[in-house]
């Protein structure tokens, strides 16, 4: 673990003109997005400029990538809502600090795995509940913020809640606010689709036409707020972001109320396992290009210390967000200082620009906040992960479904559950091949695969994989129906050429496997193990005990057990 | 699944002789363990007695082993225990009917696994996870029984709750009760330790020896009731069972209180995986001994249905004890229907015997119980398993010391989580090794191992494992790494030989690491890929897409991609 970023040492000007530069367009990107975000998280929207300044500065100091853009994102933001919506009135004190706290337990939470080197947990998350829990998020999200595009009040954490209470309060929608909601998501989905093509056409260099597309967000926001203060539509009834509070955010630590900590113990846990995942595959995708590095047990580090300054700056829980670290990435950030700069841009913001949102309509942060998220639903994912492999498709499905009917903690539990029961099926029934003597050599092979000479009292069983508890009774019970079926067999040899490990399970079992045999008449034997497995067997009594012999090469268990059928074989 | 036995078919008048002498044996055991562990599971002790009659049958018709003998276990009564015993009052009607709740759910699971043939769901429990959980019940089930010896009334699920409690009471010891509970347990010691080579020396043949010796708990039942009825002891204060009700139990559904069941539901799943591994294990070792075989699913049938009639007939949850079954198989048991006779013989003395039980002193019972369970006490197994692998050391560790002070669910759930924690941990970093050609051939090792020929431009890498989730974040995070440091590489080269399986998560993977290679100007192939492997990758689009070649072998990759490199290798 090293808390000195190396690329401090011989930083030049040209790194900080480049990285001026990125954090210039970062941060018009960012502003938006932090409003948004905090809105979607049921927090005041000061609460998410506040998580883009100082969580920016520890991810810098610690973290290992040079251009990941950290900050409050739509998944993490979500699930903050999940956890907190049903505990507190959102927006209100208890509910702004009780984010605080589950800022600080997240950060606590990922620093520990950090300080235990346990980046490998995240493994738990395999890829199709991720991508699962991705697009349902997104569903969630979108469906969820329905309600500021027609001016109504709803409530809920799942489809079954979110669609009925929606339909029941359409009769009660609010006409310019979905005016304005509306005109925000064609504008937004129009700058998205068809500005830059648009722009190229005209002349503008590419790099300056993509930028600009990506800005689509601060031009609406532009635009609203034009509206709303001329025609004074707040006056009628047009929800709006209004006294956003000016100046930065004192530094305070989270009430540490222990009982409300343990409460929210699993969900900062979740939270941080996702924000980790989810961070560290953007970072390293950014890395590659350059042929940089990143550390996970370091990216832990860095978003530990992201997650603990937002809890003593009024944020709520933050990660690395991939289309802003794109944004920075291709902009040019060669550092994190990168980084340090946005943060800076941003504190300017509050400190300067804070009273100009208050004509912001809600309705089009909720507008900016669709089309990110649409954006991550991929239901074709599904389909190709389902023909790939109807394990890996059912775990897929199973995450999707739980996220958007059992809410966000269920679903993601179900499908991490699914994942592992799969997993366990799967691995529970290893190959195990009878062999036979491949006529005039020494190989062994298939008998079903290959016509080769079997020994009737000497049967040979080849296993390819490891010897672990997923397996250890799945090879009982096989050896078991083996010798049942050949009442003529006196030696079992077990070719051991693809046991990478043995565990203290299949130890036992093949200390119970040596015993059965040994009533039923029949002696085990082992051949070609590998040197790290006799090692390890040697560190317990079994190669003492079991009665047989370890042999070099099955030929020679052969050639020692059933001389006659070896030679044999060798010689046709 | 079958219903209708094999054995039943043929039966002949041999086997029914060989059945009926285990059964009686068998039935001389059962009582006064059937007495004992409705003692230990809180229950009045007639419930261990139904709990001995119609199950025995259940598991007769539907199970697959010919010697098993199905019955209360200390185990499965100590959970038993520990799920009713903070809901209701020990030996209280709302008890003894929620204990015949519990039995209902875990038929209904067992029976629910055995159609899903989800078997392998108990893989969960590795071994050093079971060693722990049943060293840890046993010490516990000792320490709980001492109340009885001492004739005090104590209560508590851990060693933090009885110990304490056990000394507090130690002034209100009663004395007649220590004396005939010492006694028992000496007496018991001594039968177990010395009658048996006694008898020997006395020219016992050494099976009825072996019989006599297990009699022992029958012998300290008689001589205790006929001690209490002459002395009068229970006018003294000693305990005794009391009034046994005679006849056979009603048939009845406990009463269905859905919100019971759901709160008793994860204890009934536990204590169904447990009690299945359990008696699977049994099964298995009697099975081999006479070339039979046991069908792990056909057995979770077998004990549903003795548990689902458990529940109907007054008892609790069942399963299939070690020393009655080997009992069972040594008295020369050929068939079920030893099964069978052993109900018959419970009913027998439920029907005629039970008044004669009254005076017996609860001591007894407790001395019965703290005799058994020692024996499954191993402490050295703790040991053995930390020397052969500290993994499996922690996990079984962990088991044993959270049962002891976390309590019997909470201890077994950590140890599942370690293992499985621990699992992830050892299969996450796969051994990947860097491999050249090997001088004068067209093989390819390790370079670290063996002094090879490695081209500037291609690095090639064999991977020692599948790649599934476990591993998939490892792979790319040690492919960038090699990627970073050899500036020179073109090609990269990914020998797949010991790879059985590539899971959606890796599949990923492989995209990511494709993608990011070609960003940063190498190009990903593949070589040596098996058959089954192969047909999964054309299952998706990644050989279309990943834009390099798959090799048949790894000497052909190197004459493809750097031909001087690899002629000059073979001609040296």
């Amino acid at each position: 673990m090293n808390w000195r970023p190396s690329w401090l040492h011989g930083y030049n000007r040209w790194q900080a003109g480049q990285d001026g530069l990125a954090a210039l367009i970062v941060s018009l990107m960012l502003i938006p997005q932090s409003l948004a975000y905090a809105m979607l998280a049921g927090l005041p929207p000061v609460s998410g400029l506040y998580a883009s300044i100082l969580p920016l500065l520890g991810y810098a100091l610690f973290g290992s990538s040079r251009t990941l853009a950290v900050g409050p994102v739509a998944v993490v933001s979500l699930m903050t809502a999940a956890t907190l919506g049903p505990l507190f009135a959102p927006g209100s004190a208890e509910y702004v600090g009780a984010a605080m706290l589950l800022a600080l337990l997240s950060g606590l939470f990922l620093v520990a795995m950090a300080m235990l080197r346990l980046g490998f947990v995240a493994n738990f998350l395999s890829h199709p509940v991720i991508s699962g829990f991705i697009s349902a998020s997104g569903i969630l999200i979108a469906v969820g913020q329905l309600k500021h595009i027609f001016g109504v009040a709803i409530g809920g954490e799942t489809l079954w809640q979110l669609l009925p209470a929606l339909f029941g309060q359409l009769p009660a929608l609010h006409g310019t606010t979905l005016a304005i909601g509306a005109g925000s998501l064609l504008l937004l989905w129009w700058v998205r689709s068809y500005l830059k093509p648009c722009l190229l056409r005209c002349g503008v260099a590419p790099a300056l036409a993509g930028d600009l597309a990506k800005a689509g967000p601060v031009l609406a926001i532009v635009v609203s707020i034009l509206l709303v203060t001329w025609l004074q539509l707040d006056q009628a009834g047009v929800k709006v972001v209004g006294a956003v509070p000016q100046g930065l955010p004192g530094l305070r630590l989270p009430v540490l109320d222990l009982q409300l900590a343990l409460q929210l113990l699993p969900a900062a846990v979740l939270i941080s396992l996702v924000g980790f995942v989810e961070s560290v595959s953007v970072a390293q995708t950014l890395a590659a290009k350059r042929r940089q590095r990143i550390e996970p047990d370091q990216e832990l580090l860095g978003l530990g210390a992201a997650n603990l300054v937002a809890a003593v700056s009024g944020g709520f829980p933050v990660t690395g967000g991939f289309a802003r670290s794109v944004v920075n990435f291709e902009a040019g950030a060669q550092t994190p200082m990168a980084g340090v700069m946005t943060a800076a841009g941003i504190a300017v913001s509050v400190l300067l620009f804070t009273p100009l949102l208050h004509n912001l309509p809600q309705a089009v942060l909720a507008a900016t906040i669709i089309v990110a998220v649409l954006g991550l639903v991929d239901l074709g994912s599904l389909k190709r992960t389902w023909h790939f492999s109807r394990a890996d498709g059912a775990a897929q499905g199973a995450t999707l479904g739980g996220v958007l009917l059992l809410g966000v903690e269920n679903g993601i539990l179900l499908g991490v559950g699914l994942s592992l029961l799969l997993f366990l099926w799967r691995t529970s029934r290893p190959h195990v091949a009878v062999v036979g003597q491949l006529p005039g050599s020494e190989h062994f092979r298939n008998v079903e695969r290959h016509s080769v000479v079997q020994s009737p009292s000497v049967l040979s069983l080849r296993v390819d994989e490891s010897l672990y508890f997923p397996n250890a009774r799945y090879l009982e019970e096989r050896i078991g129906e083996l010798i049942a079926a050949r009442p003529l067999v006196r030696h079992l040899v077990l070719m051991c050429s693809g046991v990478n490990l043995i565990d203290a399970s299949a130890l036992d079992s093949l200390e119970a496997i040596a015993e059965r045999l040994r009533s039923a008449g029949v002696q085990l034997h082992l051949s070609e193990v590998k040197g790290p497995v006799m090692d390890q067997l040697k560190r317990s009594d079994f190669i003492e005990c079991f009665g047989g012999q370890v042999f070099v090469s099955q030929y020679q268990a052969q050639q020692a057990l059933d001389p006659e059928s070896a030679q044999r074989a060798l010689a046709r």
